[in-house]
C-alpha cells in the first residue's frame, strides 16, 4: 500500500521538515530536504512579506520539489505598554553585559498574519502549515483553490477534530515533547495541552480521517518508525535538522543542541511571549518571573530580538533562544541527505518511492 | 532473537503490568496478567509488612508465575506539623461534604520502607521494582541473592545511568505520560524531568547496557509496537489495566478513565505530597493552592487518605486520586485476557513464547 499523504504531497518519502522559525528558517535547509525526497517547510512566523516573497523565491531557485510555508495565525496583539517597561527594565543587563544599546520595542512589530498570508497566496505555495489557530474560510478556500495542501497543527485530541472540520488535509499532532513554540490554540492553559507524542498520535489517530503527522521527540530511524506504529502516515522532525551542514543557526546554537545541556530542555514564555521549548539556558533561569508577565507574542518576541541577534553575532548561548525538542541529543552534526537516509531506515516497505 | 528479558523474568511475552499502589495493589488483578504470560506488578507503596506480606501469599495461591513487587525507596520524613495544620483546615470543607469526620493525620503513617523491603527480603520475590531512589547496596545484594530480577525507575537519562551503576538488572524508562507518581529522584524540580516516552526511550537505550522497559503512554498494540521501535526490550502498562474486569477499583474510577474527561490529566502534588499524574478533577483545580505547600509525602497523602476512602465508598470521583496516564483514553472494560491479547499483537516475531 503507497503512502497516501506522500502521493498527496508529490514526495518521495512521508518526511517532514519542522517548520523552523528565525534563524534556521533558511532556504538552503528547505530546499535540502525536498530535494532529498520529502518536504522542506518554511518557518515563516517572523517573515516581512517581502521576505517571505524572497526566500520562497530562492527555495524554488535551488529546488524543483514540492515544498511548504508555516505561518502563526493571529490577529494583530496589543502592544501592552506596561509589561514593554518592566520587561524592557528587566533586560537592561543582558544588554549592558553584550554591549549593546538599551532594550525597546520597535515602531513596528513587522510580523502580520494577513499581510504574509496575502504574500503565501500570490506565491502559490504546494503545502501550506499553520500554527496557533485556524486560518478564515475564505483563506482556506482560497489556499486550496491554488493547490496547497493545507496542514493544521494540534497539541490535543480537540483541536485534532477542530482542524479537521475547519477543512485541513493533514493533522500534524505536535507532541509535547517537540521544539519550538507550542500550537496549542483551544486551551487556555497551555499546560494543559501537553501530550506526549506516545499517547497523543494514537487517540489523534482515532478521532479524525485525514492523515495525521507525528512531531517532537523524533530524531532517527527509531522515531521514525515508533510513529508509524502509533498511526501517523509521516513525521515532522525539526531539531535533528537544526545540526545539519546545510543548516545556518550559529555555531553556539549547533554546539548547544550536540552538547550534554541539551538534555535539560523546558518550555517558556521569556523569549517570545508564547510558551516554546527550548535548551535551558541562563537567560531562561533567571527570568523565571517573567514566565507569567512577560508581554504576548510578538511584543515579547520583538523586545528580545536585539538581545538574541547580538547573542548570536557574539556567540553566547546563554542569551539566545534554543528552541528544541526533547530528542535533542541525538543531533548530530552531518548533512540533510545522511541525516534523510537515517529517517528513511524507519519507514516500512510501503513508504519507498512511488516511482519505479 | 528471542526476548532476553522475558527469558530472564520467564515470562511469555515482555508485558509488564505498571505497579499501581492503592485500590488497584489487589492480587487478582497482579496474578491475572501473570497468568496471561506477562509480568504482574504489586504496587506495594502504601502497604504495611502484613498486608504486603498477605497479598503475596494471595498471588502465590492464584498464580505459579513469575509476578513482581514494587516499594518506594524513601527514609521516614518529618511529619511537618505546620503545613499539616494548613492542609487540614482546607481540606475540611471536604469532610464536611462528605459527611465525614474532620481530616487528621493518624499516629502511625503505617508505610515504612525498611519494614517493607524486610517482608519483600523475606517472600524472596521473582522480581523487585522500586520507584523514588535506590535501594542500600546491602538491600541490593540482598535480593539479588534470593534472584530477584532487580528493576530501578528512571525518568531521565542520568537516572538510568545511577540505576545501572548501582546494579540493576533492567532500567524503566517512565516518560513524562505515565500515570500515577513521577519516579524522579536526581532531579529537585520534577518539572525538569518531565520527558516524554518517544525521546527518553531511544537516550535511554544508548545511555545503558542493560534491557529497558518502555513505560508511559501505552495502552494498545500500537504503542507496544512503538516502544520496541524506540529501543524498548518490554513495555510496562498501568493505566488500561485499571478498567479490566479484574481490577478492583472503584466504579467512579473506572468511569473516570473511559469517560471523555480522562483526555484531561494533570500531574499534582495534592494527594500524596509527592507529583503524580491523574485525571483532573474537582480537588485537583479547587488545591492549586498548595501544589507547593501540600506536606511532603507520605503526610498528605495520609491526610487525604480518609477523604479519597469515603469519596471511593460514595461514588465521588471529585475527591478520588485518579491517577492515570496520557493514554487513559484509550482504556476499554475488558478482560486482563483481551489487553493482553491486543498488546500481544503489537510483539515482533522474535518476542512469541520461547518454549516450543
Amino acid at each position: 500500500m503507497p503512502n497516501t499523504l506522500a502521493e498527496r504531497l508529490h514526495i518521495d518519502y512521508p518526511i517532514l521538515l519542522a517548520p523552523m522559525a528565525g534563524e534556521a528558517s533558511k532556504a538552503p535547509l528547505i530546499a535540502a530536504v525536498s530535494n532529498a525526497g520529502g518536504l522542506g517547510v518554511l518557518g515563516a512566523g517572523y517573515m516581512s512579506p517581502q521576505k517571505l516573497l524572497a526566500t520562497i523565491a530562492e527555495i524554488r531557485a535551488l529546488t524543483s520539489r514540492p515544498f511548504g510555508v508555516n505561518l502563526f495565525v493571529m490577529e494583530p496583539g496589543e502592544r501592552n505598554a506596561a509589561g514593554v517597561d518592566a520587561m524592557a527594565q528587566a533586560l537592561q543587563r543582558y544588554h549592558a553585559e553584550l554591549g549593546i544599546a538599551a532594550p525597546a520595542l520597535p515602531a513596528s512589530l513587522e510580523e502580520n498574519y494577513h499581510s504574509q498570508m496575502e504574500a503565501v497566496l500570490a506565491a502559490n505555495v504546494p503545502a501550506f502549515s499553520f500554527t496557533f489557530g485556524v486560518p478564515s474560510a475564505q483563506h482556506m478556500a482560497a489556499l486550496k483553490a491554488g493547490g496547497a495542501c493545507l496542514m493544521g497543527t494540534a497539541t490535543t485530541v480537540d483541536e485534532a477534530v477542530e482542524l479537521e472540520r475547519r477543512g485541513v488535509d493533514v493533522v500534524v499532532a505536535q507532541g509535547a515533547e517537540a521544539g519550538g513554540h507550542r500550537g496549542t490554540f483551544l486551551n487556555e492553559d497551555f499546560g494543559q495541552a501537553m501530550i506526549g507524542t506516545m499517547a497523543l498520535v494514537p487517540q489523534v489517530a482515532d478521532a479524525v480521517r485525514v492523515p495525521v503527522v507525528a512531531a517532537g521527540g523524533i530524531a532517527d530511524r527509531r522515531g521514525v518508525r515508533a510513529a508509524l506504529a502509533l498511526g501517523a502516515s509521516a513525521v515532522s522532525v525539526g531539531t535533528a535538522f537544526l545540526t545539519t551542514i546545510e543548516s545556518a543557526v550559529s555555531d553556539a546554537y549547533k554546539l548547544a543542541l550536540t552538547g550534554p545541556g541539551s538534555r535539560n530542555t523546558g518550555v517558556t514564555r521569556v523569549f517570545s511571549g508564547r510558551p516554546a521549548r527550548g535548551v535551558r539556558n541562563r537567560y531562561m533561569d533567571e527570568m523565571q518571573a517573567f514566565e507569567t508577565t512577560a508581554p504576548v507574542y510578538p511584543v515579547t518576541n520583538a523586545l528580545t530580538r536585539a538581545m538574541r541577534q547580538a547573542a548570536s553575532q557574539q556567540g553566547r548561548a546563554e542569551f539566545l533562544s534554543l528552541w528544541a525538542g526533547q530528542a535533542a541529543p541525538l543531533s548530530r552534526n552531518w548533512s540533510v541527505a545522511q541525516l534523510m537516509e537515517e529517517l528513511r531506515e524507519g519507514l516500512g516497505q510501503s513508504d519507498l518511492p512511488l516511482s519505479g
